[in-house]
């Protein structure tokens, strides 16, 4: 029965250093090695060129931009960060977090909204240091599942949305849903753009379905999953050729357009402590969601390579990916889920995966960009919602209601105020409604009134098994830690337990389940014990566990007393059961 | 051993109507009980004269103010109030609160000041109704023993240091206790007034001392408490006389002055949204706080008069009293300790005893104007700084430090922020802290891996007992409830765990201490068993209570593998190593 806990053994993740002294100096990283990795930066970096133009557009920034994010960012993490996988890039829900961000502060794409998104970019990596540094990581814990699935989910529908636009040409303004749907104007559609636009996601929708995959397993076999996975590009390639040959873009059909020459220049964006502070709270959410992204894309494709990823450094890359980011002219990245599955999948053993991406899409920005120009708009667009629509989770959502409704409806409630109200706002809204939630579940601890079972010494809920009871005597178990939202309520509880119980003269309050008290709750058990005592009762702890323990000699709770908490339940009931007997 | 549980019965607070109609058709409130209501009534009466003026002075406004706000509000509060003890009316740091709220708004004293305390009356009437009404009393609860420690301490040393300007002369603004310090200007010190005021505070200060309570107990025997507490008043009758017959008024000695003649009349607080918006918070904070201090003055008084008060029943008191302030010339009100115990001592048995206060100092209003308008400040200070000296806790503070580290330095940062920064943002940040500190606790659960004690069926921590362990198992109980909050970290430590153990073949979580499981506890557990399955592991939770079973369920988790979930820990034990055996 004994199997392969090996696969769980912590096994650190190879970074770029170790990876490169390991090729020259010894053969681990071989050939073989070498040729994985550039393999799957060659299919990166094919996914990556087109899809960073797209999510440039979708932050609202000039297209190079996209491109600029994904050359100094990826060498940057690929020093730093330790997963052999993740994929870092521009994604698109931080680059509509991005979009949202500058807009209400600079006019879209002009050069003071892409001096901003420099700055936010650095902020950004400032933040995720600072997180690195002081292990902070922990903090996006507090983006719960169904927050974030309501999240992710009207993120990408209001990107899905906002590619109307850029598909048909029909005039919509940015905003929340109400205000993209209501400001359609349908006249403004360009029917050529419309027509190719539509023909792409039609094929990309169908590649991706039942029937697309079985007729592609059917026509190339062992090749159907890459060639699959490298359609986008093909089809964006094809509509090039096919925009350039018939000179399309005279006709007005929205293409990428010229794009400047060369590698990006570096520049410090200016320092300017006001925009910083209208900055820094959007800043901070970026970095929380792109943490969150990044750090369950990296533990999830580590569980499978068998490769144990460190949150914290992990942190110190994205920090310095976005850093770089905000000096080489691009915005806020992290690590994407769809490119790091490829990315997995093509065969990434090393971050060194990423550095070959970046010298390869620095190839292609030196030599291509005269035909990136002729990319159609429309179809990036297209290869947006379709990649994009993989993220909506409104079954798992509506599951999630049928689960446990409250935490349903936080993520409804989640999604409801991205899409009508504000992305940001809304996010923290689901943030504190967890919380809420969290303490309100606190508040109300359970109590079972137990009883023996008959020929052990295991205590059960009275209404949940046949039990044997002491007379005189009430054993309770708490189920909760004491503390100050608890503490007032519990204290009722047990006065109207006791209130119930006439002629008790032993409380025995079994303390299996609690874990903690704080001041307040010590504040009550004093207070509790004294009117147990007024009233002529014995008070007792039982099963009170070794951490527990501490805590009330710290607060020295039953100082005069040790008796009163040194039981276990099954002592003292066989001490009680047998003075009776007397 | 089976004594007066009695005592812990349910008794129904008397209320007014009750008591009226009791009074009125049958003889159950008869002679002795009016009686006893009637001698607190005039015991409350005299040092209600002489605190609401003082508190007045606290809340920035006209001595009358005081008193109105002891009129009506504990006729209100006696309709629809509970407790009999509770005596309502203006206090100390409700009082120091409104002066905060207000300063910034309108000048001191001024009309418009006195219209602000109106409306902001009125809004804590209303925030009282609605906690009453929709029963969210519990809130309250988010103010923890170590936050109103350092609030309530805090508080009520800038109240002290406040009467510096009352009681010597000396001048000094409002404000953090920076301010109040750094503003003083030795210059304008009035020698009769400080001498007045000096020797009132000595006199009261000895009498509070254990020499004077003992010096009182030989020469007054029986009554020496009722004198000690009605020596202020005696102070202050004295005082006003000497003032009257030397007039020391005309020398310099500030007086309470010419008080308006007769009765409030009734007006409705102008509605201003504007300045409604900006109240909102300040009013909320004021209800909170008096609520906290009502509730636990009603339910302490309560408990020694063996009377249960009715939390919801108190905040429809509270609400009736504080709009009957807004309607009556008043300020913010609430129950104050003090008067409280003054009040239950003095023989108050319902609520009538409030409303005959009210009446008392009616009459005393119509009558004594003229010679309250002798009363010299700087005695009414010397009262206040006795009075509020006894809410001063800096030694349980302290002790606080040594309990529990963390408890202890929230109450102190409380404290600084209300004595260095602001009032209500030192309680806000306090509160935060408070949460955040809990949320901490519950993200780091205690791990122990358990081992059998030989001879029974009870399981122990292996660094704990001398236990019985099987080869190939581990058994883990996890001593917290499963959250978002926890739920990745959870992950990390059980792999952790696994991967410590060579050779492991069963995991059991001994579930007895997971009280909750939400939907990203839920997420966290099925990925996890996945994995378990993955490294070849069999997966078991023991011991889970029937509530978790329910919630399980719900997550259709362990859904495929109920025996996975269905086990005691002791009778896995048993079969587990029964299996080895064979």
């Amino acid at each position: 029965m004994r199997l392969n806990v090996k696969a769980l053994e912590k096994i650190q993740g190879n970074d770029l250093m170790q990876g490169v002294l390991t090729l020259v100096f010894t053969s681990r990283y071989g050939k073989t090695l070498l040729l994985r990795d550039f393999n799957a930066a060659i299919i990166v970096t094919l996914m990556l060129i087109p899809q960073s133009l797209a999510y440039a557009l979708v932050a609202g920034l000039p297209p190079e931009a996209g491109l600029y994010a994904s050359i100094l960012p990826l060498i940057a993490y690929a020093l730093f960060g330790t997963s052999a996988a993740l994929a870092v890039g521009p994604v698109a829900i931080v680059s509509l977090l991005t979009a949202n961000t500058l807009m209400p502060m600079a006019t879209l794409g002009s050069p003071e909204y892409v001096q901003l998104a420099l700055l936010l970019a650095m902020l950004v990596g400032f933040f995720y240091l600072i997180m690195g540094v002081f292990r902070l990581g922990f903090i996006t814990q507090l983006l719960s599942y169904p927050v974030m699935k309501g999240f992710i989910t009207a993120s990408s529908l209001l990107i899905i949305v906002g590619q109307i636009k850029p598909l048909t040409g029909i005039s919509m303004v940015r905003g929340n849903l109400f205000e993209r749907l209501h400001s359609l104007d349908f006249t403004t559609l360009h029917g050529l753009s419309a027509l190719m636009g539509g023909l792409a996601l039609v094929i990309l929708f169908w590649v991706r379905s039942q029937g697309g995959a079985a007729l592609f397993q059917t026509l190339f076999g062992a090749y159907s999953a890459t060639l699959r996975r490298l359609l986008p590009m093909l089809l964006i390639l094809i509509a090039a050729l096919v925009t350039a040959g018939f000179g399309l873009q005279d006709q007005g059909m929205a293409t990428v357009g010229k794009l400047p020459q060369g590698l990006p220049s570096l520049s410090l964006p200016s320092f300017d402590w006001s925009l910083i502070a209208q900055l820094a709270l959007p800043a901070f959410i970026i970095t929380m969601i792109g943490m969150a992204e990044s750090i369950a894309v990296a533990q999830t494709l580590g569980a499978v390579k068998r490769q144990r990823v460190n949150p914290n450094r992990e942190l110190l890359g994205l920090g310095a990916a976005n850093i770089a980011a905000g000096f080489s002219g691009g915005f806020p990245v992290t690590g994407g889920m769809a490119r790091s599955v490829v990315n997995a999948d093509a065969g990434a053993e090393t971050p060194l995966a990423g550095a070959m991406t970046a010298v390869l899409l620095s190839l292609g920005i030196l030599f291509l960009t005269p035909w990136l120009s002729y990319i159609p708009i429309p179809v990036l667009a297209a290869t947006i919602i379709v990649a994009v629509s993989q993220l909506l989770e409104f079954p798992s959502m509506l599951k999630l209601l049928g689960m446990n409704r409250i935490d349903g409806l936080i993520s409804w409630l989640t999604a409801a105020l991205v899409l009508f109200w504000e992305v940001e706002a809304g996010l923290l809204v689901g943030v504190a409604a967890s919380i809420v939630w969290l303490l309100a579940n606190h508040r109300q601890p359970y109590l079972a009134e137990l009883g023996l079972i008959p020929d052990t010494e295991r205590f059960k809920n009275i209404n949940h098994a046949q039990t044997q009871t002491l007379e005189h005597c009430l054993f309770v178990r708490i189920d909760e830690s004491i503390t100050f939202i608890n503490a007032s309520v519990l204290e009722q509880s047990l006065l109207a337990k006791v209130a119930d119980h006439k002629g008790l003269s032993n409380l025995i309050i079994v303390a299996s389940g609690i874990h903690n008290i704080d001041a307040t709750g010590a504040h009550m058990l004093t207070r509790f014990s004294q009117e147990m005592a007024t009233a002529g009762l014995n008070l007792y702890l039982t099963d009170v566990k070794v951490p527990l323990a501490k805590q009330f000699a710290n607060f020295k709770l039953f100082a005069d007393n040790p008796d009163g908490i040194g039981y276990s339940s099954i002592d003292l009931y066989r001490k009680l059961a047998a003075e009776q007997q007397d």
